[in-house]
């Protein structure tokens, strides 16, 4: 048999590695989205007496066994200061399928993207993902590497929507721009020094696919990413000071994308 | 002497024991933009030999002497946790002024603004804060109790705008509601089930004062709040499930009220 190529032996382990990988939820709210969740694989759930009563009825739903466990020696390896209040669920991180796929799926009107340039942090993009399922966007996308990773605080902060909401890695982001390009999606990218406000970005766009890309705060878009956008566009300011935090620029961007 | 009524008196105390707070700034940002400011008064500033290299100018704009201290026993009183970057500055809280002052000072347009219904996190203030600077609302305002205090992490969310933007605490927002109302502001309560949406309450606010109120998530606005706004107003949403984060549903607001 022939030897496969480094990289096709790279890309299997880290497949391998990533259905590996579990996280840990955790919160009344979290662990009862993720219980009623049927695609949520779930492994694990540690709960004390008082959080078991009032998941009563989502935990019979399910078929796990839980584990009651004293408030007072908590066992599941949380971060400390995690307000878990009494219920963890071990999990493994959802399965969203394929870019081209989710990017076309159904919905009302053209589909809307939010495409993250390594905004790594979890309170933003779990910010992201509510403002993406109000506004309807069909998936939040994000690089494997330098993004916020599936975890128990994203999660939180996600308050429910990345039960819900498609959040996609893509190993490369610039070639997920060039892809999305090649399906017919507009991508606009939101700089402070873009060309046109981000109205008239929306008057563009009108009756058309499209995808918002964001980077982190400070460095911004990333060169390559810059480049590939079709459009970039500011968010009107009223004076010389100031920038809006990247999750807020996200949902300005999306309502005056939206398309009703 | 008459004897002053118990109310007086407690009015007076509250007025001496805010004067007399102090706050610590951290991280080279904050610090930074609270040197800049000639309004912050400026008390204690304890650095790193490094930052105070980054800093140098800054510092030698104003007289304060800084304490060079060593990274390994950095000296100020932070939270443990705190990214201070070796910049730590102690000040006093911002004084705004009162708020029929603030509420119609000069600006661009008919005057914004933001009152916040017991909105505790600082994040979320903090990224308020620097969407109400972008989108040029002429204050944000909370009630004394139950809001985020300006502190170091709220300062250092606001990302400078804790230094530009107008954070007013008043001691009752249904009283300092009333009180824009008999200034002609029009009163907009961001609510989920109002009657109308944020766009159509905009073209009713049109070219006149208005104020946008929102409460913490959850209990959202509280009973008397939602009795006094003019308008209920919802931000449109794509699905059944899901809602804004309480900063990003400001800077939809903001973004749908904007003056230009």
């Amino acid at each position: 048999m022939a030897r496969k190529p480094a990289r096709i032996i790279e890309k299997e382990r880290a497949r391998k590695a990533s259905a590996a990988e579990t996280l840990w939820l955790f919160g009344l709210h979290a662990v009862r989205d993720a219980l009623a969740n049927p695609a949520r694989q779930k492994l694990r759930l540690v709960v004390t007496r008082n959080a078991a009563d009032r998941l009563a009825e989502d935990i019979a739903a399910t078929d796990l066994a839980p584990e009651i466990a004293d408030p007072r020696s908590f066992p599941a390896p949380l971060d400390p200061g995690s307000v878990h209040q009494g219920a963890a669920l071990e999990v493994r991180a959802l399965d969203w399928g394929r870019l081209e796929d989710i990017a076309l799926s159904d919905g009302e009107g053209p589909p809307r993207l939010v495409l993250l340039d390594r905004v790594s942090d979890p309170h933003n993009v779990g910010a992201i993902l509510r403002s993406a399922e109000v506004f309807g966007a069909r998936a939040v996308v994000a690089p494997s590497r330098h993004s916020a990773p599936e975890t128990g605080a994203l999660a939180k902060t996600a308050s429910g929507a990345l039960e819900r909401q498609p959040y996609l890695r893509v190993p490369n982001l610039g070639n997920a721009i060039e892809t999305l390009k090649g399906m017919g999606f507009l991508v606009i990218g939101l700089d402070g020094e873009g060309p046109v406000e981000i109205t008239e970005a929306a008057e563009q766009v009108r009756g058309r696919p499209a995808a918002l890309v964001l980077g982190a705060e400070g460095p911004g878009l990333r060169a390559r990413t810059r480049e590939l956008c079709d459009i970039l566009a500011r968010i009107p300011s009223a004076g010389a000071f100031g920038s809006l935090n990247v999750s807020n620029a996200a949902a300005v961007s999306l309502y005056a994308l939206r398309t009703e």
